[in-house]
């Protein structure tokens, strides 16, 4: 799906116009394509590269210092004409010949050599090399057949530091022939794409298979075969790109490698990332030496699901020195203005484990209990967990179940493990709030971690806390939760169950209720706020039609506070500990 | 869709390693997150930001010199924890404060809320700015309320640049709210985006629909509609973006803005490109000078696909400066260690029409004659079109017979063009070929300018052309097809059939047979030929699974050429300039 464009006749060139514009101290439109906007070395060779659009940032983005002086620019998927490519070489041509580099594509062989032979008849020296990097789309003893994919990068990139140092066009072009026969490329794809205006996608690979091999127009590949996991995605590919070492590589132990990860356009980076890291841990064992990696979208095919990984062989140091070399393009840049210095003194000052003071007999008797209740939590939680969810997806991402069961699960841990330190109360529950908040994630588990350490905090490691002080505790968190949280009550959030309860809690013991009655008339009233929410517009984190799609729907972090509030009140007449 | 992944609680650990390891000149893993592996000024202020993970490069690909100090990176879509944030605070502090910078989502508040309070409890002072661009999600009223997307980026950058040159704590936070309040996003999603593992899309857009004001998370915005043309979307966020002026600006005109064009996953840089050139369009009228722009992926939202317009308005001179300040994260540099001059003195070496050299009265006689073949070639190639387009979808991406005719059509122009400079025929058929080739593009326009050329150099200016002339000058446009498009017999190209054609003309032209008898008899053999392709498995330019598809159905290539062979058949014997 192409969704930004007027008329797809116009889709390319409205495209050059804006590249141009947002680039303008780089590069600069010519007939044909663009050129550097910067100045060449006189008598230098200049790089030209080109192709059909929609492989972005191949081929406008890799124009600059260090990298092309120039790129020809097709139709989308189709090759730029002879006239276009002569165009744009005569406009970048800087006396010392012109090497023109392209994909080894028919549509593109044909006009570049074409033009290669008018610039000749010009008397500009000219010479062409069809990458061909790509061992999906011909046999080994086929080579010459070779698609050129994500490879491109690499013959553009070292071809131009080449000529940037002042080879002659006839050491370029050995350069380029060099880098091409050490690079090899193998892609997969996991969906099609569909150009502009189109109705029917160019091609498409059924959902939850993978086409390996696939090319970058959807040239068919190898096999279709189920999605597999990152890890067989990344052995696989490893595996096939090692039966392939390029002459002169005896073994993969102790050969050095430039790589490349390349999103094809909708997989995106973290998942790059995640590849990376797969492939990596294939390599280690391998003994294979990294000496580079990049991991972008370099040669894409539109918004095309697909990935492909490339190694380049650096038996030749001189290869590898061009590749470092800096760059500055639209889309590829090595160095910086900013030298620096490597943090090499660097010592995490190690995030200590509060220590946990040794609480009173009588606190850590409280903080027994506390074990216990949260035992219950835990229990009531994950028995609510879906119903939880289920509210929460009314107006939200329907995680709370699953979040709220978390941080219990955690908070259970984190008990236990104070208990054997023999924490009191106090800091039993702040080491249960931090461990519910680190574990859980999201709104509700800050609430959690704000709520429990608050009461930790005012209860403290030395007395027995009694019904006034534990209620007072809970006023004090809820305004806590409010300070932190900026709801108001009527927000549709907590606040509008913990709000009544602790009220009603405190009341109830100022009236001299023992704590079991207290808490569980206050939980009557923590039920009914619950329910009542159901009649609240919510004003936070929740966009406007969200809000009003919740409306008759009750607030799921106030209907999982007051489960728990009940949870405790069944319990705490059980608990001898916090009865007075 | 997530394609690449293990375990989907392992992802947002696995991407990070991945991330490190590429980016380790730059960047270093410490717990909760990572921060520059390069030295800061001792005493400076360190930025710190962070939020869920699936926003790559927000917010590990935004640490560097110039840029942020340190990111604390969250499960995917979920806040990170206060002890994440806590964390990385204490590994990257300089010993000159922290301030945390994050989008305004009410779990990131919490969580750098209590981040904040813990730091400032250990005597570390710290600041926060919750970002809040995003002019879909609350009215102005309740700006404090608006989410933060693609201008944490700014504030990121801009606060982070005066930290680099030495400014207090104070001073920092209030050139990030300065930052903050001057910028102003507004987006738009048309798909939706589904999570590492998950059975269900997290949200969705209907088909043909696009959603204004959709948040990063799928957060609602105002309004669903049917997608529009990329003007009426560039209008649509232009008029939208300028309702809003912040203080102190008084009006568009004359005011200097920066500008982020930012893709949210699935919608490509040429896609970004054209809505640019069009938001461009849209500005240029208002007088509004853009001072920078930025076109890329920036704050992303996994694979969703949208976009965000983002406006800075710098009316403070200071704002501009910090925003241009050059930077090296890994995912967002400024400046090159590459200095360069600007190419001032450019003037494109025009690429000048051929002068056609007047033919000889003969010669445009044939001149004459070439124009009625080349009308009528173009008729049987528009009539036939859609019958080409259907054969070679069968092995390729069905748009033969839109190239050929596309070709035609700009060669007919030409040749009325090449008529009245007096043209002759060798002229005549070389312009034509070169619109052709140009106009067409792909494979089978090179090849037509190829054809088109060759016989006119065969030609020339002068002589009437004879039988004998013409059939060597095919004779000789097919070695050069093969030469160029390296094509064997035998490969299910149009080889295959201008190869047994031009012999059979040149055998009947040397048996003495008169041209429009000799070409009707060797068209029949085309014909022939055209059909046995559907016999033959192509070796060129396409894929195994391919080219095996495509068996039982002739090449288009071959079609076409044989429908043209027989066009000038039946043409020929009414051409009397070409009778003998």
């Amino acid at each position: 799906m192409t969704w930004i464009f007027n008329e797809s006749s116009e889709f390319a060139q409205e495209m050059v116009s804006g590249f141009v514009n947002v680039h303008s101290a780089l590069v600069r439109q010519v007939s044909g394509g663009v050129v550097r906007n910067t100045k060449s070395k006189p008598g230098s060779v200049a790089v030209i590269i080109g192709g059909g659009s929609g492989h972005y940032p191949a081929f406008a983005g890799l124009v600059g210092q260090g990298l092309a002086h120039g790129a020809v620019l097709g139709n989308v998927f189709a090759s730029p004409s002879a006239q276009q490519i002569y165009s744009v070489a005569r406009a970048a041509n800087n006396g010392g010949g012109v090497l023109l580099a392209f994909g080894n594509y028919a549509g593109d062989v044909l006009h570049f050599g074409r033009a290669c032979e008018r610039l000749r008849s010009e008397g500009i020296p000219c010479e062409t090399i069809a990458i061909t990097d790509d061992i999906s789309s011909a046999t080994p003893d086929e080579m010459s057949r070779r698609r050129g994919v994500a490879g491109d990068l690499v013959v553009f990139k070292i071809a131009a530091a080449a000529a940037e140092r002042g080879d002659s066009l006839a050491d370029v072009l050995a350069v380029a022939h060099a880098a091409n026969q050490q690079t090899r490329t193998l892609g997969v794809a996991f969906s099609g794409c569909t150009l502009p205006g189109a109705k029917q996608p160019l091609f498409s690979v059924p959902a939850g298979m993978m086409a390996l091999g696939m090319g970058m127009h959807g040239e068919p590949g190898i096999s279709e075969i189920p999605l597999p996991s990152a890890k067989n995605l990344a052995n696989m590919l490893v595996e096939s790109l090692l039966t392939e070492l390029p002459e002169g590589v005896m073994q993969p132990r102790g050969a050095r490698i430039g790589v490349i990860v390349n999103g094809l356009g909708s997989v995106k980076y973290e998942e790059l990332f995640v590849l990376w890291h797969n492939v990596q841990q294939c390599l280690v064992p391998k003994g294979v030496k990294i000496a580079d990696v990049q991991v972008g979208e370099f040669v894409t095919s539109f918004n095309m699901a697909g990935i492909s990984l490339t190694f380049i062989w650096f038996n030749d140091e001189s290869l590898e020195k061009l590749w470092l070399a800096p760059a500055n393009s639209p889309a590829f840049c090595r160095s910086s203005v900013l030298s620096y210095q490597p943090l090499t003194d660097f010592h995490q000052s190690a995030v200590t484990e509060r220590s946990v003071p040794r609480g009173s007999p009588a606190s850590r008797q409280t903080a027994n209990c506390i074990v216990a209740i949260i035992n219950a939590l835990t229990k009531t939680l994950i028995d609510n967990a879906e119903e939880l969810g289920r509210i929460d997806a009314v107006a939200g991402d329907g995680d709370h179940g699953m979040t709220m069961k978390r941080g219990a699960i955690a908070a259970q841990r984190a008990a236990l493990n104070a208990l054997q330190q023999h924490a009191g109360a106090g800091s039993m529950l702040q080491i249960v709030g931090d461990a519910w908040a680190n574990d859980a994630g999201g709104t509700s588990g800050a609430i959690w971690g704000v709520i429990l350490n608050t009461i930790g905090s005012a209860l403290g490691n030395t007395d027995k806390p009694d019904a006034a002080g534990i209620s007072n505790a809970i006023v004090q968190s809820c305004h806590e939760v409010m300070h932190f949280g900026k709801a108001r009550p009527g927000d549709k959030t907590l606040v509008d169950v913990l709000l009544p309860f602790s009220q009603a809690l405190v009341e109830n013991v100022n009236r001299k209720m023992p704590l079991a009655k207290a808490w569980k008339a206050a939980a009557e009233v923590a039920r009914q706020s619950a329910q009542q929410t159901a009649q609240l517009l919510p004003r936070i984190g929740r966009a406007r039609p969200l809000a009003e799609r919740s409306i008759g729907s009750p607030d799921a972090g106030a209907i999982s506070l007051a489960l728990m509030v009940e949870t405790v009140s069944t319990y705490l007449s059980e608990c001898a500990a916090l009865e007075e």
